[in-house]
């Protein structure tokens, strides 16, 4: 994968402004639009089971993320992701708290039987979805959590055909034969709420685009990695990061983006 | 209509901050909250059927708007609007997405049904709601959509005895025998989620103010659209433009609204 | 009390980031879970019934604040209260808009029996809430409200056992024998909404720090008060206001906080 690839991802963004359906929690709802939009996507967000059908045939993407879930939403977010597969267009699960309660674990086995397209979380939510499978593979190092991620990536990867993205210090994204690791970004954006749930609405906006799966995903963990990395260098804490992300994500140019990103390709 | 009744609209606006109601999207309710605050009025956001009665007592005017409705929501909405028919307080309508599913349709006739005092919409959504009576109008140049949008207003302004509003890069007010245009705002303003929804709040707040549903509508255009032409010559993009609009809805002056504001009465 | 041991309480919940579960409105989500995070606490947003019981297991303290109530939600705010009490783990109430409908207050009135912790309102909430045991206490200058809020404070304190915080221009804690005032703040901090739901929620995180209920709740108070009085100092209006805030909560150094902060205790 190279890097100019990842460029004309983003400028093909821009250009095809793919419609982004969101099915979100409240905390995040006016970051997540505001996000695809500076980044040159369209949002909708909307959540009756009246009108779910009719809005999956005019989007071309579907997040369902279950941050602030209950019964009503939950049957929405089913019924959006089976229309989903019937129509053939690509779907994102955001398994916000996975392993919290029950009820999540619950709800996030009904949906992985639904098989989304692309899963992305944090080590934790991705351990924790992987769980009632996952062998020892315990490291005894630092990097000990991250390489139980990624076994518990491989795992989700094989039973339900889907492309992993384990957000983090280092994004990695896992698909079949392919690793890739992403070093952007900076300690800050943990400070602001809903970072990751932005990084999903992008990541869903690029499957439009890009049908490579692994290649969709990168190319949006990189466009948020590289804009909040920059971002953060002239922010004064999470209020203004917030603010100048948003700011990048919509001006990011070729060349900050170029020598900025810092790609790892381990396999693929 | 004279520039200066508009700004004196905007210190009457200040100095007798109205109490605006408003039953509003998850997506935008902060911002507008804000927006109003910042402008000098005073929000309450709340839904609950059980309170419908008490909160239309205490406001002085309802903002209904459909962004991410549902039943539960819409119930509310019908029965608010109805409570400030009773209670001879205007109401304003924002048909977000109208045209867009069969559900958003039916709840938008049912509202329109109950007479809202004002509504404001882009041209696609004031075109959806004139739809089913629209007689081909229809440009042969750029500003087609604009005339589609301009006859499907004058429709449901007869129809309905509604002040109408279509928002854009010019925002255009029909009434009755009254048409002006106003040419202020900037495009990054389409980069930011829920300007629209800030747009229909200010109307209902200036409707409170002025009893003239045109020159109400006029002023809560002309503040916004001045505040956000001159909050963008200072943002870096859509994020930082969305801090500064807050910024200057709050400290617009007089010298600043009149040297900017562009306005055109076309008729009345 | 002492400033060193506010600033000493500062230092304790960014080091110990405590766990603070909200159920709150939809208005203010975002920025209560940005103003925990940039104090240095860690925020769930729940409110499934369903997993009601889970969430109280894993939290540290309690949020309930009322702002955009209905059934639904309050059935989980009670259910949420309960298990708090079961667990021995405090619990915050914010009644947003006490008073201003019957059945607010009545959700009020239920809540209240469920002995909440603490119970931070503006004096308007604070005395709806006391309002039908309230005895005439007015004075006859321009603390009158200020002297009956207190008045109910006491009355509310007495018959719930709660700490009660009354926010303003002078922030007034009232438990027991003890009586706090604060006096750090910006008019501007009136024109952001949702500055009182960001301290009932700091409220909540000290509380987990801090075992005495009046000095948990002067550390919040403090904190945001002083955060706010520096921000609003390079701030151009609420908009860039409600960015500073988050960037100073994040930032505020002892020296900051110890030459800002303006305490009285008169009692206690």
């Amino acid at each position: 994968m190279m890097k100019e690839t990842l460029w004309n991802n983003i400028t093909q963004l821009r250009e095809k402004s793919p419609l982004v359906h969101n099915i979100t929690n409240y905390v995040v709802m006016n970051n997540t639009a505001n996000a695809l939009l500076a980044a040159g996507a369209s949002p909708i967000m909307a959540h009756a089971p009246n009108e779910m059908e009719a809005m999956m045939n005019i989007c071309q993407v579907l997040v369902v993320n279950i941050g602030t879930l209950d019964d009503y939403w939950v049957t929405s977010m089913k019924k959006a992701a089976q229309q989903a597969n019937q129509l053939n267009k690509p779907w994102v699960l955001d398994p916000v708290g996975a392993g919290a309660t029950p009820y999540r674990d619950e709800v996030l086995s009904d949906l992985l039987s639904l098989h989304p397209t692309i899963i992305r979380g944090n080590a934790s939510e991705i351990m924790a979805l992987a769980k009632h499978n996952i062998t020892s593979t315990k490291g005894v190092d630092s990097s000990a959590e991250s390489n139980e991620a990624i076994a518990a990536a491989h795992i989700l990867d094989e039973k339900y055909q889907a492309c992993i993205c384990i957000s983090g210090a280092t994004d990695i994204i896992i698909s079949r034969d392919k690793e890739i690791h992403l070093l952007n970004g900076n300690e800050l954006m943990t400070k602001i709420t809903g970072m990751g749930c932005s990084a999903t609405a992008l990541v869903a906006a690029f499957s439009v685009i890009v049908d490579d799966r692994a290649e969709a995903v990168t190319s949006a963990m990189a466009m948020l990695g590289v804009a909040g990395e920059i971002a953060a260098q002239e922010s004064k804490g999470p209020g203004s990061l917030q603010v100048n992300i948003l700011d990048k994500l919509y001006s990011l140019t070729e060349k900050e983006f170029m020598s900025t990103l810092k790609l790892e390709v381990k396999r693929g």
